[in-house]
This record gives structure tokens, sequence and C-alpha cells, in this order.
């Protein structure tokens, strides 16, 4: 018996109109599914794939055990996504010898900042596995504000929001497009280091892009509360047009 | 009657599979076909949906009345190719007038240093526009890689391979992860500057990802000829992982 195949299937930005052909096909088709949730929650990227899935599919729900209870920083967070990790891997690994393909659902892209890469590489070298790329969640931003991000030759950077305040700055004045991403409760943080530079007035703040909750504000009228999960902040840039 | 829709509509990387879901919807339920080409040839993006087009489809070549005649900063190439976006304009909005949609064929995602860029800021107000992002050139190719681009807190830079040297290697040197586009002929350039700032031992170039032409070597093994078009240098990031 040949081994299964282990595929990391990107899903895109939230639309499921978004996935690739390649990921509707592999989604629609799959006996195994596997995918990341918080306990206690359905999960987002099962949730994307909601009224594709065959009737007799078998789903496996890879449940953190750890999120925001402890500071990523900190030795014991690493060592519980580590052994969490390890275990949803030999799960996997049990599949694929017994010959079973399985899908993982990836939000976003699944090289992009995806948290398919951790199980990536400790398959990698175990079982056969495949990654099919995806629409991301900064594609579907900046399309949603109607401005093209990159023009000519722009230099285009994309930075987490965690970043420490000054080094937000640095970076956000040394280039012409701009995607933040992460930003979770730092938005306020953002705004600031925005405004520090210059460019503030050219900044938009685009929430759950391709989503049905979509929303899309100049940065400089959002509010300063907590943003969803899938937020980013976008400068576009400026370059040559003729 | 009510006006037509002009779509960009992005074709994504080059394997018709990475296409998304709507995007292969849109292109083979149309009537109008548009695309841009060099005079004498089919056209890469017409190229990429062969086999998917209506039999009945009307086809618009956008022939570039200047490709690399002109040096691009010289004024005599921007005023040829703002006449050509006019005359595009113009035409594509006389079909919208007359009630039909129309499908711009794009390569890549439309927004991201896309040609449709140019017909999108003339058309916006004069027609309904809809734009439909996809998978980057630069996912495919760090998929390609097998290896994920970025991690936790990287930072990524993307960059054009046509900027002056020094520079080349500033920003090199100032990111985590790192994109290089329109590499061309300098992709000798390209290597010296990663190897200024110690970073050619990691280095990847991709051509044609996700094509049938596709190729990843590493850049200090690539030989100096000029690349494909459709080529791609890319420095992994190496930040926190559990």
């Amino acid at each position: 018996m040949s081994a299964g195949t282990i595929f990391g299937v990107g899903l895109g930005p939230g639309d499921p109109d978004l996935m690739s052909v390649r990921a509707d096909r592999l989604v629609r088709s799959a006996r195994h599914v596997a995918f990341f949730r918080k306990a206690g929650r359905k999960g987002r990227a099962r949730h994307l794939v909601d009224g594709l899935l065959r009737p007799d599919v078998t789903e496996v729900a890879m449940e953190y055990p750890v999120t925001t209870e402890i500071p990523v920083d900190d030795p014991a967070y690493a060592a519980r996504l580590s052994g969490f990790y390890a275990a949803i891997t030999r799960e996997l690994c049990d599949l694929s010898r017994a010959g079973r393909d399985v899908v993982v659902l990836c939000e976003g892209d699944p090289f992009f900042y995806g948290s398919f890469m951790h199980l990536h590489a400790r398959l990698r070298d175990l079982a056969p596995v495949e990654v099919v790329p995806a629409i991301t969640g900064m594609s579907a931003a900046w399309t949603a504000t109607g401005i093209p991000v990159t023009w000519g030759e722009d230099v285009l950077t994309v930075i987490p929001g965690t970043m420490a305040q000054d080094e937000l700055a640095r970076r956000m004045g040394d280039t012409d497009a701009l995607v933040v991403m992460k930003i979770g409760r730092h938005l306020p943080r953002i705004r600031a280091a925005l405004a520090a530079v210059g460019k503030l007035d050219r900044a938009w703040l685009v929430e759950c892009a391709s989503m049905a909750e979509q929303r899309v504000v100049r940065l400089a009228e959002a509010g300063d509360d907590a943003v969803p999960y899938f937020s980013i902040v976008i400068v576009h840039g400026d370059g040559r047009r003729p």
C-alpha cells in the first residue's frame, strides 16, 4: 500500500468563492480533513468549508492547548505548542501510513505566516506532503480598498503590529507600500507610529476582507477598540504610472 | 439598459488550477474578454485561459504600443502608454455603455504590480468596475521552494530588482524575509547585493512558478543569463517557531 499524501490546502482570505479551483476540488473530495481550532470553538478554517465537505468525511480537529493564556515569549508556551504539534504529526503520519490522504484546511496561504508551517516542518521527512498556495488576506484587503497597492518600482513592506513602537515607525517610514498584520490590541500604537512618519492620512483599516463582515475605513477615522483577528492596515504605494 | 461591468480578473501565477473559483466561473462564462499582449504575440494572460473560453467569445487584444524600445524613464514612454490606456478605456467604456460585461484577463493579482491598475484608474469613475484578487506569483514561488516564507513576527520586504545597487543591498540586509521581483537582466547585481549582506547562501531563484516550465534552484548555483519574465528571488524568514 502506498502512503497517503498530507495536503496543506490554503483556503484563501475567507470567501469560499476565492478558494482556488484546486483547493475547492481537494476539499470537496476529501475523505479526511484536519483543521486547527481553539478549544470550544468550531474553528475558522472548518467554518469556511461549511457545505463543501462530503457527508462521509472524517474530521480531525486539532485543538490548540494554549492561545493567550501564556505569553508567546514564555518558554512554557513553546513547550506546550511543540508537544501539541508532535502529537498531531504522529496522528497525521498514522493516517498517511494507512494509505489515507488528508486535507489540512489552512486559512490564508499556508506558507505565509500560517499554522500549517509548524506541521510541515515536522511532516516533510516522514510523509508525502503537498502545499496548495492561496490568495492571501492582504490581497483581499488591498482589493477591498479599491486602490492598487504597488505601482512600478514600489517597495512593499509587510510587518507585524506587535513590533516595538520605534521599529514600527522606522519600517513605516522606510517603504512605499505597507501592510500591517497581527493588529489585535495594537491599533493605537500603529496609528501613532503612522502619524509620526506622516502617513496616517493615507492609511486604511480593513477588517475581515472578503467575508460577509468586511469593513473598510480610513484608519484615522477608526476607533481604538480591539479589532477582529482578520484585520489589516494598508498604506498604498504611489509609484510610477503613465 | 444598465451598464455592463468591467471585471479585472486575476488569473493567478500561471497554473489554471490555481485560479479562484470565481475567476474560473467568470472566465468560462464571459462573452467579452480583453487582455494585454506584446504586438505579434498571443499574450500570456490569453494563453493561460486556453480551452476555458466560450466558443462565441469576443476577444479584445490590447497591444502595447511600446515595451523596451523606449526607456521607461523617457517621457515619450509615458506619453505613448498614456495614449494607449486612454484608447482602451474608451473601447471598454463603449462596451459597458452597450450593456456588455467585459472580463479583463490579468496575470497574477490585479492590484499587485498589475497592468490592469492603469485601466482601473481611468475606468473607475466611468463604468462599474470589479476586481477579483488572485494568488500572486510570489506565493506560488515560495510554495515551490517547499519552505515557508514568513514565521511568527518576521518582516517581509518585496523589492524590484531594478533598484540601484546600494539600495538593493540596504533593503536586503534590513529584512527577515525577502522577495525580489522584476529580475530580468539584473540577476548578477541581485546576487552581488545578496552576497554583500551575507544572504546569498539562503537565496533561491524560482522561474515560472506553478507553470510547466517551473525551475527552482539555489541562487548561488544559477547562471548569469537573463531569466524568464516570471522569475522571483526569495530569501526565507527564520522567525519564531515552537
